[in-house]
């Protein structure tokens, strides 16, 4: 019987948050027992990518605090009702079912009168068959040319997750031959946005996709329509370039207004719908299908390493139970992202979302107020760039922030130069290698100014190169991640309610209903 | 007489942060006082710009205390002091005299036995020259053609504030006739940052920008070998396609590898660097040296108004103040930057640059130990994307986070579409507004997830529309406001000791100079 308790009501975590003595990391990681830890330390992950956590707070007294937490809070069994089809989000009364998508943790779940693993592999199989059909040149734009440009319109979870993936093995794919066409994206209700993507874009040779779960989301329908116009204005029919990627219930369902739809479901929330038809569409024709199987794999065997029971096999536990400890023990309000990879810019602000709006939440999964902190501020910029930058205030700032590196052995395309004995794939590599040791163990100085105090945790998640499969893996484990630490503090993950109100008064803005300060803002902004 | 002390020994800080009552904006913003009060808190920036604080924690009496503050702390001396030439980057013994760049505030400054404005005016004259030579086609590629793409080469403030400005002005340029040739940036050291942007480039045709002040930066020294290599390898001579943007005594200033050499120094750090050279030949190259001398007009207004002794007439001071009460009374650890502009998308990525790196800093400008916060992390994305991403955590997560919003009336481009009866940018106008509201005002609600606290603290800059003047405007509002924040603190906000061990650890691991840890580290990553 699964129970739903608030975290500081469980006595493992009373335990953890009176009894622990804290770690000094400057000392447990020096000299060869420093060396030993880096060593022991370190789970292996899907796809060859391993969770190193050697340089992170804790010890083995530390970890067996938070694997009897684990225990107590039933984080697995939580799981296992998710993947089973059990109601997780109740704010929305709705399940949650993005691991499906790419695999089959447990039983069978059957919604709408359908077995859901058969819906969401008929939409990849739709999906492919069409990009298939779109690469040979089977379908063309009207003039019987093939298309050579895909842009997606969306927003949220529509544009961040999807985009950051297009980003992260657009590379890969040229290097690999297996690159179709280039992948664009219009999101913002800027108008400027619009204009600015569709100035750039060969309209004639552009195959849109239009994507809204609910085919109302206001700035998709905004941005839609200045795709249409610009079609219009260039002799093209919109009907002739347009897809839709929605909910079988949407007004774009059925619309002639579309070459095809793709179906996803209210069981998919926007910020973890990238290996739904969501990622599908714009990453199956930009790379083929078979490519997007390979992200969907790395995903799926992540999924199952997330199902152990074994906190110590378990990366994407121990990385939210680790995550728990900072932030509800230590008090560290926030966490950067920081990958060594170029193509993985975007990855950070896809975490963002990802975390913050499934975890910024003050009350729990009944609607009651909490009492301790939850969901952190997530932020990051791929390194060596944010070494120039703001990683000043990382080593030597009043704050401690965790830090989350990535990196990876081989680049992706593979051109490399030598300067001073070195690739820069090296010098890249020895930067983050150099980086973890300088936070952990810091370094003293007669001149204050010029000292580093340490003890600033970091884990680090190394793998051999970014691929799709071990994109896919990445994808899954900070999901799994921020389900797991939602579990521990007893909220919803699966809802927003906190972009609704926003949403209230923009629509009062626009038809004039406003007073007060709400109207004198509009005036200021000549609304 | 000035005199340097810590915050914490003030007598106005005792006051503020022992003697005020806590502003609770739900109550204040509300009805026709709410309305009263956007109208008053409000200041005239440059360039037809506004800052208005009126949903900041702050009352006529905090106000005041504030304005008090800054007097016994002696701000607006110390700005004199900064651009009237004394040594105010103490640690590394330089002046401080970016301002200097777009105007002279007060006395000549003499430095290496030259007049530093006439020094930087004639880099600017020698840049204008350059570009108009290069886009009336007198100075062309070998084969006697124009160029049409420039690509800066640098890194940290050689490419974040450059590529924010390239962003912000882009289609603004395009709009108005002034865009002469894209651009495009080389930062990371990661390999396939470089290849990637060489691929996608039209070569016989680009002139490459490498930026390096001291001319030993690694990560550029590599990308330039990148970009030799590939030049080479097309045929072309590199000495003909590139230009350096560096200091006098470095090596690059007179070799004989490039087209041209333009001078910055010292006293300009790389986060303050984009209104000279710096961000000067990409700009000036980019979009012609008039529009380069409108943004610098811009600023130059706005570092006019930043010396005002009356803080309520000096936007980047009380702006500063109202950040120090933040973070120093009201305990704040972070600030969100969210322009509702798609042009100002990096924006935000370069004032985490300019705030953390100049305020990231744990002990005064003396070298000892602080008991104090100093800078906040700072973070954004433009709105209304973030409306669909992080915003949930912003409304109801458990920790408050200011906002600096920025909104303009117009658009860049000028193209829009009408949707349930209005344009896309009066949307995009809505949002920022309703969210002021929202993020101040809250909601009750029965069910509590539903329901919105408020008393969530934000400020807005208006304008009419992002041009080089209200961009410029902008930069140097910022940059103004961390300098004051600087001061405040008591601690130097012009050098970075915290970006040197990780340089010494990466050379000890690419030299295989490392053991315990760090060699397990940088075995892992097959180094």
């Amino acid at each position: 019987m699964i129970e739903w308790n608030n975290l500081d009501t469980l006595s493992t975590f009373n335990t953890l948050a009176k009894d622990t003595t804290p770690v000094v990391l400057s000392e447990v990681m020096s000299g060869e027992a420093g060396a030993e830890r880096v060593h022991n330390y370190s789970i292996p992950m899907a796809a060859g990518l391993q969770y190193n956590y050697a340089a992170k707070e804790v010890n083995d007294e530390i970890l067996g605090t938070l694997a009897a937490l684990a225990e107590e809070a039933q984080l697995i069994q939580k799981f296992q009702a998710l993947y089973n089809g059990e109601v997780i989000n109740t704010g929305e009364k709705r399940l949650v079912l993005h691991q499906l998508t790419r695999g089959q943790l447990g039983d069978d779940v059957v919604a709408d009168g359908v077995n859901k693993r058969d819906f969401y592999v008929a939409q990849q199989e739709k999906i492919a068959k069409f990009a298939n059909a779109v690469h040979s040149g089977e379908i063309t734009n009207a003039a019987g040319e093939k298309f050579s440009t895909v842009v997606q319109i969306g927003i949220g979870g529509s544009d961040l997750g999807p985009r950051a993936m297009y980003l992260a093995l657009e590379n890969w794919a040229k290097a690999n031959d297996t690159f179709h066409m280039e992948a664009k994206f219009i999101s913002n209700v800027d108008p400027d946005d619009a204009s600015a993507v569709l100035q750039g874009t060969d309209l004639a040779h552009a195959i849109f996709i239009l994507v809204s779960k609910s085919g109302t989301t206001l700035e998709t329908l905004t941005n839609e329509s200045f795709v249409k116009d610009a079609l219009k204005k260039a002799g093209l029919d919109p009907a002739k370039h347009m897809i839709a990627v929605t909910s079988e219930t949407s007004p774009l369902a059925k619309s002639e207004d579309y070459l095809a739809a793709f179906f996803m479901d209210d069981y998919i929330g926007g910020r973890f719908s990238s290996t739904s038809a969501v990622g599908g569409a714009v990453l199956s024709l930009a790379f083929g299908p078979e490519v997007f199987a390979r992200f969907l794999a790395g995903a799926a065997e992540e999924d199952k390493l997330s199902t152990n029971q074994e906190v110590l096999k378990n990366p994407a536990l121990l990385d939210a139970l680790i995550g728990v400890y900072e932030r509800n023990v230590l008090g560290y309000p926030s966490t950067a992202v920081l990958p060594y990879s170029q193509a993985l810019s975007r990855f950070p602000a896809h975490l963002q979302q990802l975390d913050m709006e499934s975890n910024g939440k003050s009350v729990n999964r009944f609607g009651e107020d909490i009492s301790y902190v939850t969901g952190p501020i997530i932020f990051g910029e791929p390194g060596t760039n944010g070494q120039h930058s703001f990683y000043q205030l990382l080593h030597q700032g009043t704050n401690i922030v965790p830090l989350q590196f990535i990196g990876f052995r081989k680049s992706q395309i593979g051109n490399d130069v030598v300067i001073q004995d070195s690739t820069s794939q090296q010098k890249l590599c020895a930067n983050v290698a150099a980086q973890i040791v300088a936070f952990s163990c810091g370094k003293s100085d007669e001149n204050k100014n010029k000292a580093f105090a340490g003890n600033r945790p970091s884990s680090i998640i190394i793998g051999e190169q970014l691929t799709p499969e071990s994109l896919g893996a990445l994808l899954a484990h900070f999901e799994n991640k921020v389900m797991f630490q939602g579990f521990v503090w007893n909220i919803n993950s699966f809802d927003q309610e906190g972009v609704q109100l926003g949403k209230v008064l923009a629509k009062k803005v626009l038809s004039h209903e406003t007073d007060g300060a709400l109207k004198v803002y509009a005036d200021l902004l000549n609304i």
